[in-house]
């Protein structure tokens, strides 16, 4: 459907029973019209940069009662026009990439060297997780993480389909600490007009060395087991031997699988409680207040390197210990350099001990 | 002289008359038994991560009649014997990099592909601007920062001396926003035995291009104006035309000058009143309670690239207005992409609009 200014939403429910036909009674102005974004190349690293000064604006820690991402009630219009929804995915109020002037015109750029600049094409996408204001993801049920994972596959595959787009991004950004501005359990998808730097590098090398260093991480990973934390017939979860983060956890399909499209069944099937598991434990490890952290998807760019790409969930949060955060200063933000403070074999031996029932099915159980 | 943990401590005076011989009556164990860090290689990227889990118990935010970096008094020692310095550069006592076994055995890694590692060898300094505590660097004296420059210069030069060290980083982190734990005005440098990321990247492209893209930006933005903060005969500060962060300036010689070293009397004489105008301009307008800023300079790399390196200083802070801060999430700290909400010609433009006399001069002319 479409919401009140043109922006496409659509609902992802956990059985295919329901009718979703609620319309936007609020009265926006167009999207069509808003100010897009750039993207600026900068020469000196071969790189692109994000110019979206029209996001100043944007809604910035709303009141509960006011949040945008619960469903609609009588008085209480939201994003979403529904009283009730499992999954819904919708266009951002406030994207840093949109299609203004349609896909067509989305790649025609400008500027003289060393000053140059294209349209910032493509799509920034809100994910909510669940009608429920105040959960999180890690207390999400299992089939509603498979219905996440459907959605997060579905709206690769029609990103992917854009001409403007070269790579899609589904990612989490969860806690305060982080910079999230809206508490309700979200993520976002962004759907780049160029190939990310560190995408492009890691195929650069594997298709250099004809080698997937995924594969090789994770059959040398799965043999020397120290920095496993869990694992199912399809997925390991490890932390990676060069972690950047005091706690940071690579999930990755065994097999060489370039995208969310390509997971069979089992992958599917095996999915959410590993992944449950997994936010779980860093849960217990960090918790003391909502745990801060990012989730972000690796996977192949739409129009090249498919072969050398393998799909990668990291998961890392800012917490380097309960109340202390990890801030990324000079070392980090300026050299590229990462200092971590705990060892990835501690890091991974702390989140296999804190095991255990589901924070949520505790909450449940208790509640 | 040596602390008396056997750490290297210098004095740099603002004029050269002073006797600075006062010894550390610390009881300190030896710093040469303390245990190192390791590098290790991600071979996905071609980096390398530093892991430095002995730093966890590191001195956290003191009150400030603990400050470590103020000087020594009767009854109250601390990392400076004397009772008063100018400025003081040491190594850092829970340092990320250091040379435990000396520089003869920091070469000698081990394991086996993909997990590979090498000592994390270098040095981690500390470089006290003032011994006054509650001031900034905004509020030096010009003298003040030419004498810290020349400490720069002059650790650069002995750095770049020792066997295991490929680059020399000296910034400043300043602000508890952005994650330092010691309010006293004071910088840090990092000795790396290794080419930091960017580094590596902008020398393989202005090599491959036969063209220094530093000077061809110097030349563009001298011509456009648009984004110019400040000048001088031999510098100029600007915000970079695909600035990552909201107020991002970088400041260059305009001549090609690879380091610090290279710079001659007249950069060296320009400099302070340079980079001071330039940080009370972002004193100016990002105010409102301490600013958060990394200053950092890139210089090239000691073994390679010195053909093709320009140094410059970036200067850029994460806060985006005040009050509002700007953080790494998903797109910048996952994907390398970085959004950025305010345009880089309205970010000029206000930092041009911040002139006036030095916050210091200011403070010292009500006080």
């Amino acid at each position: 459907m479409r919401l009140a200014d043109g922006r496409e939403l659509i609902y992802f429910d956990d059985r295919p029973v329901r009718r979703r036909g609620a319309p936007d009674l609020r009265a926006l102005p167009s999207a069509a019209g808003r100010p897009g974004s750039q993207a600026r190349y900068d020469p000196l690293l071969d790189e692109w940069v994000v110019i979206a000064a029209h996001r100043q604006g944007r809604t910035h820690l709303p009141a509960d009662d006011e949040c945008p991402l619960c469903p609609s009630r009588p008085g209480r219009l939201t994003e979403i026009p529904e009283e009730d929804y499992d999954v819904v995915v919708f266009e951002n109020r406030f994207p840093a990439l949109s299609l203004p002037g349609g896909a067509a015109g989305a790649l025609v750029g400008g500027g003289e060297e060393p000053f140059t600049w294209r349209p910032g094409a493509g799509r920034c996408e809100v994910v909510c997780f669940t009608a429920e204001h105040t959960t999180s993801f890690a207390q999400l049920a299992p089939t509603r993480v498979a219905t996440v994972l459907a959605a997060w596959t579905d709206r690769t595959a029609a990103l992917s389909a854009l001409p403007a787009v070269e790579s899609v991004f589904v990612f989490e950004n969860r806690g305060a600490e982080i910079g999230v501005t809206l508490s309700h359990p979200h993520g976002q998808i962004y759907a780049y007009p160029f190939v990310p730097p560190p995408l492009a590098t890691m195929i650069q090398i594997a298709s250099r060395r004809r080698a997937c260093g995924h594969c090789a991480a994770l059959a040398a990973e799965s043999k020397a087991r120290v920095r496993v934390v869990a694992e199912t017939s399809g997925w390991l979860a490890f932390v990676p031997y060069a972690a950047r983060w005091p706690y940071e956890v690579s999930i990755c399909p065994r097999r060489h699988v370039p995208d969310l499209l390509a997971l069979d069944e089992d992958e599917r099937a095996e999915f959410p409680g590993l992944y449950l598991d997994v936010l779980n434990r860093f849960e217990r490890v960090l918790g003391g207040g909502p745990m801060p952290y990012i989730a972000a998807w690796e996977q192949t760019p739409v129009r090249h390197g498919r072969e050398w790409a393998h799909l990668r969930l990291r998961v890392f949060s800012n917490r380097r210990a309960p109340g202390r955060l990890k801030y990324l200063a000079g070392s980090e933000a300026a050299m590229g350099v990462y200092l971590n403070d705990v060892t990835p074999e501690v890091a991974a031996e702390r989140l296999r001990a804190a095991g255990g029932a589901p924070l949520g099915a505790a909450a449940r159980a208790s509640g």
